[in-house]
């Protein structure tokens, strides 16, 4: 990118700087020494690795204050173009132009679409689907991780381990499994990065390029982009009442052969709902006679607050052809990441080689602290604890919105869980709403990171588990306001204006 | 799988049982019962969920005594077909035949090859690449981990984190390779979980099926299944003393325009040998030239027992066109999975996305208590004693080679690292003597799960880092004696027979 009429002002066989400055111009001549020195590194003529001249030799040759040297090398060093070490002087670390052109290497590969996600600490935030962080039992989890510390088998934690899983921890799941009539004969556990990357092997394993997966729609963008990101085409089969919709499920059967097909049996994100104990059994069977594996993606089953637990799909399933996804992570601490896979054994070991080429094993010394966390009982007592807070939480969002909403709001009523969808009233757009929300202190997701076919702009996920009560109050005040404001304006803009008479 | 012309004794209708039983064959009764009613579990045609008849009654109805009932039932539970319940009777939970065909399912997935890696207790094993459990330095550990335990942050390492990976971390490490001269400006850091994983992730944002990838011959399996199993087609470059050989490279990069190039800088693994600085440079500029990325693996590079450290390839690379994977596994705690990647923040944003698709992110509290170990200086005080063993471990190794393996045996003389590469002389055929070492009490990979392309079959590859220097001698005299008897028993056979007089 140099000026091909610039001199080349730094000459590596003689080892000299001539600069061009211009003591007329406004620009101080620090900065015009930073700038040239700067761009001669980043194109590459004054390579890595070079020693630059000592400040006091520089200035001499320039006839220069030193200071006005030192003051170019310090912004040099803060851009990580130099780096100064004490007695031996300044040295080029880094920033010639690559001849590797990375944006043409990565040109060919589809963006991904990242959700927002971190806002400021001061904004109501509903949009990241994830625990209360003032929940986490903290003496708990150090008494726990304490036992491991103490354990005789602490080495075998900390050296390489098995793909499968670290041992106990496997044992305690498949007892917990056969414990809760989900395993069957031959069936298998995996353990992995949570429910995330269990998703990720089912994809690697099953799914090539171009293959169709079923998935409901709205569905959360974590599994949009990981499937999209395979190049597996997304069919949505929407969700109503009673979870994802059996007979829709079907045609796309029919119609689209997907590979397989992920269902969220309890508490969907992002709309809350649960399937029923009949649309369990009507896509097990309509997946069963087309010969399609069912993902049963139940992250957040445990996450019951009001309502009769329901047999889960890897239950009733005779036919062998369900994979249950469990984790860790909505119900105790999801920096930790553990989840684990439950299914036919054929599969299991296919998954297991590929998590083993993935990242040889899940990290051991969470395995270890989780299963003593669950062995002591410590994780029951949390859960109630959670299940009582999260109950509150779920009735205050579901009261804020009955309070605030503008009229013409619908919103799910989930049993469990840590979120509600909401549609608002038409013609208000909650992407466009967002941004205006933010600014009044108050973040969402809309619709459209959830949208598999065609979305409804007037959508928006609420994850309240992550807010106290009085945030989500606060919150849906806040955007309530907002979204009746907005809806004003909007009507006011649609009335016919008035004969100019 | 129902004989056709069994009845069917079970009906769901009458809810009766109607075994077979032969009272004459030898077959106990209550193993026929079991059988029986397990087939039926099996074929669906008792259907999950059922209630079997108590004990009581079935032994009414079929005239036999209740302990037989019992004992079927027994085995059926074993089998985990039915689970009793205490007051409420046995239940079937599992086995119907699926019709969901997992066989068929899985067809047309590749198979892939998993290394060998488990062996009995009292084998000696230099088959895994792994550091040794006894040098693990337990109180460091726990004082660390009790660090992380007592901080204000907990909660933060707890709740879900950053795809990038922990703050903390991250900061710590982009400051070590700034004091180490690794980065250029506009780099960034992503942690991963270990090399491994930094190595699927680039292979997912750069690879797509059918593309070309130049890797050094031979090379560990893992990098080899890993790449194979992303459907790419490896180019294998040979490795000479001086390491990846830069002229057959280049050629590579000419006739098969490979993706990009996996380099191991230092102690290559299988191989144990260490990139000349004339060939780091060589290749940076050969691919370079290309336009093609150069990955850096150096996850054994901390481990140098003799020998002048060299300036690594991103350190030499002034087109920006390197990565560098690093990991804390090979010189601290394997069954933490930390490692990370340093390179142009183009690629590492395409990275962070990648990694957040597939579990989000690297698990929060081995990186906080990593990060902790390595601040405190516990780390830098384990590596000298890793080094210092480390040292002893290898020459006991190239020792052992010279004293036991049969004469003609070539190794390699590495200054560092885990890993000595031997070529038997021929016609010796590692893989063949392996059963037979294994038998003796020894274990090792032979060279066939290292190759690329045309492979050495007298060739082995001994991990050493995780044996004591008595355990490597005694597993080399076992090796060697029993090469050195297949070697009398190979040439006694190819010795020209003398004439019949």
């Amino acid at each position: 990118m140099t000026h091909p009429s610039q001199p080349i002002w730094y000459d590596m066989a003689e080892m000299e700087f001539r600069p061009k400055l211009d003591h007329a111009v406004e620009v101080p001549l620090y900065r015009q020494l930073y700038e040239q020195i700067g761009q001669q590194i980043r194109s590459g003529q004054i390579p890595k690795g070079e020693r630059l001249p000592a400040t006091r030799e520089l200035a001499g040759q320039l006839g220069l204050n030193r200071t006005t040297v030192s003051a170019a090398y310090e912004l040099l060093e803060t851009e990580g173009l130099i780096s100064g070490q004490v007695g031996r002087g300044s040295f080029v670390t880094g920033g010639a132009a690559g001849r590797v052109d990375w944006p043409s290497v990565l040109e060919r590969v589809d963006g991904t679409h990242t959700a927002p996600g971190s806002w400021s600490r001061d904004v109501i935030s509903f949009a990241v689907s994830r625990p209360s962080r003032e929940l986490f039992p903290l003496d708990d989890f150090r008494t726990s991780a304490q036992a491991v510390l103490s354990r005789a088998d602490l080495p075998d934690i900390l050296q390489l381990g098995s793909p499968a899983g670290y041992e106990p921890l496997r044992r305690y799941l498949i007892e917990e499994a056969r414990r809760q009539h989900l395993a069957a004969p031959g069936d298998d556990v995996l353990v992995t990065n949570g429910c995330q990357q269990a998703m990720d092997l089912i994809g690697r394993v099953l799914l090539r390029p171009g293959d169709n997966v079923a998935v409901e729609d709205p569905i959360y963008p974590g599994l949009k982009n990981l499937l999209t990101g395979m190049g597996a085409q997304l069919c949505g089969v929407p969700v109503g009442q009673d979870g994802m919709d059996a007979a829709a499920l079907e045609r796309v059967l029919e119609r689209d052969r997907p590979r397989f097909v992920v269902v969220t049996s309890n508490f969907q994100n992002p709309t809350g709902l649960t399937l029923s104990i009949a649309g369990r059994r009507a896509i097990l069977d309509a997946a069963g006679r087309a010969g399609v594996p069912v993902i049963e993606n139940d992250s957040y089953g445990e996450l019951r607050y009001s309502g009769e637990p329901q047999a889960a799909m890897k239950q009733l399933d005779d036919r062998g052809g369900t994979v249950l996804l469990r984790s860790f992570s909505k119900i105790s601490f999801p920096g930790l990441r553990v989840g684990w896979a439950l299914g036919p054994k054929p599969l299991m070991d296919r998954l297991r080689a590929a998590k083993e080429a993935t990242d040889l094993h899940t990290d051991q010394l969470s395995q270890a602290v989780l299963l003593e966390f669950a062995e002591s009982g410590r994780l029951a007592a949390h859960r109630a604890r959670v299940l009582k807070a999260g109950a509150e939480r779920l009735a205050a969002t579901l009261d804020a919105c009955r309070d605030w909403l503008p009229a013409g709001s619908r919103w799910t009523r989930p049993e469990g869980g840590m979120n509600v969808w909401v549609r608002l009233p038409e013609p208000l757009d909650a992407g466009e709403l967002l941004a205006r929300a933010q600014r009044a202190g108050v973040a969402y997701l809309p619709g459209k990171f959830f949208a598999v076919g065609r979305f409804d702009a007037t959508a928006l996920r609420l994850s309240f588990a992550g807010l106290a009560p009085e945030e989500i109050r606060r919150g849906l005040e806040i955007l309530g306001t907002l979204a009746k404001a907005e809806l004003e304006t909007a009507q006011s803009r649609f009335e016919p204006s008035p004969a100019m008479v």
